[in-house]
């Protein structure tokens, strides 16, 4: 397995990281490659570098994981890992109550299910907390918008994945009037009092908009209507949606403008090529952790006591001791 | 990516299944290998052929998995699949409701965690539905004990594992003495009853005790006992339990004569080589999505009609049609 090659770290945090001020999505290249390194080489074998690069990091995402989930899972607290945030923001080193929650949205197209698959799919299915959104049932729209968000939040030392979210009644509410421009204007600040207040529960937030462009989204629903084993991923109201590009773009610049913060960031993926996007998610991710510095549980029992009984049980045999 | 080489279709279920009559666990060899064809090599070099087939079977077993979803989420029913069950027990070809049940039971050290890791893990983490089950929480035990196993249950078109499940409650329920006789011997009936009603919901359930030998699980708390990365998986109440192996391995052998049926079999997988126990679960999921024989549904929509829209919005350009 390869190594992890660059960018250096925090990087990308910093690189895809929207505003501050107005977001102009039409300035952002959806063929981009920020921060991609030299050592990726150029033209096609970009594509074969990031996949390995991605699969190296996947492994990294997984002791991370599982370095999160044991912490939640043990009485002791942490061991090795320091409790000092090493970062102002994070302020969460050594929580028990420790989670992360990465938020995926994109017009249709956009690439989603395809990084779930990829990125998520690399760490242990054990610990992954993933959960859809589609238009609001009935129950659901019978309680306020969050309602149903609240209840999908990942356990203490879960890796959450939201595909769409809340965001979605900024975005669709908006653009297609399903509620008047007070209500959804109102949103923006309910949504972010929302996120402080799940910082606050350890709940560590990377929002990303996965950005594709126009004729990269023809080209996608043209496989999508020629190809049968896809047909299923087609829906007539898609080109409804694609009518009202100019609309839903503006609609996602104001929520990212409105809604970005320390707490709860927005990036925004170029997401045309799709080894860069989840090259750019994988390492998102990986910052992310790094911030959190985990580190393995110490022991919650007496250990030299519980290998004295395992010996025991075992007979005359050896307890492997180092 | 290699080829899946052997065994002969339905061969692994056959094979592995428990029963008819009074199972004996103590018969079957935890370091043996039933199934493993001659392709496999001998000696060390196995491992090495087993884990490049559960990586290619973990293609075939996403490929499947997302059948199930694209039916479960497409309102023209199947398509290419035939609707007609190709097995006499099967019965639910082309049924939208479909869902896979994997259920995962053993002892500590079992290897439960690292089958979800390896088989689950090769699929798509979008279309899984892992449920861990530990001691029953204070609102669980005011319900009958099946009333958290149907809340866990897979939704249509999802691929679910449960990691321990309702036999706990005449495993753990049993030995430790959490119930009187007459309650735990009860439950062989409910269990049947309920696995019986989740077929009829179209829930094709596959049971799996991993079969694990009393050394090997010493072994494998010793390393549990050193490592420090691990203590996390170590609780002292292990040791209890281990010292009532033969009391468990009864109450295994009973439940699993008790409640395997054509609906909902009980198969046993020696599970002291880990890279067996992988190659023989992925087969077993693979056998079952066999009998499910399914099919991408076909378009619940006008194809021709939708291209045309698609080109008139992408102005002169030619969708790729076939």
């Amino acid at each position: 397995m390869s190594d992890v090659v660059g960018p250096e770290g925090g990087q990308m945090r910093k690189l895809l990281r929207v505003g501050p001020g107005p977001v102009d999505l039409a300035a952002i290249d959806p063929r981009s490659t920020p921060g991609l390194p030299a050592a990726a080489g150029r033209g096609p074998a970009r594509k074969e570098w990031a996949r390995a690069q991605v699969e190296a990091l996947g492994a990294e995402l997984g002791r991370q994981q599982e370095m999160l989930y044991a912490n939640a899972q043990s009485a002791a607290g942490p061991g090795s890992a320091t409790s000092e945030p090493s970062h102002a923001d994070a302020g969460l080193g050594g929580d028990r109550r420790h989670r992360v929650l990465l938020v995926l949205q994109a017009m249709d197209c956009g690439g989603k299910d395809g990084t779930v698959k990829r990125v998520a799919g690399a760490m242990n299915p054990l610990g992954l907390h993933i959960r859809s959104f589609g238009p609001p049932t009935e129950e659901e729209l019978r309680h306020d918008f969050l309602w149903r968000i609240r209840r999908a939040l990942p356990p203490p030392g879960y890796v959450g994945v939201f595909n769409r979210s809340h965001y979605e009644d900024v975005l669709i509410g908006r653009v297609e009037g399903l509620v008047d421009e007070a209500t959804w204007r109102s949103r923006y600040a309910t949504i972010n009092d929302f996120e402080r207040e799940l910082t606050g529960q350890g709940v560590t937030v990377v929002k990303v908009l996965l950005h594709i462009s126009y004729a990269e989204q023809g080209e996608r629903l043209a496989e999508r209507l020629t190809d049968p084993t896809k047909y299923w991923k087609y829906d007539p109201s898609d080109l409804d949606t694609r009518d009202r590009w100019d609309d839903y773009q503006a609609a996602y610049a104001e929520a990212l403008q409105r809604c970005d913060s320390d707490a709860a960031p927005w990036f925004v993926v170029p997401a045309d090529r799709k080894w860069y996007r989840d090259w750019a998610v994988a390492h998102l991710l990986r910052e992310t952790f790094d911030r959190l510095d985990l580190g393995y549980p110490a022991a919650d029992f007496d250990v030299e006591r519980e290998r004295a009984r395992l010996q025991g049980q075992m007979g005359s045999g050896q307890v492997n001791g180092r």
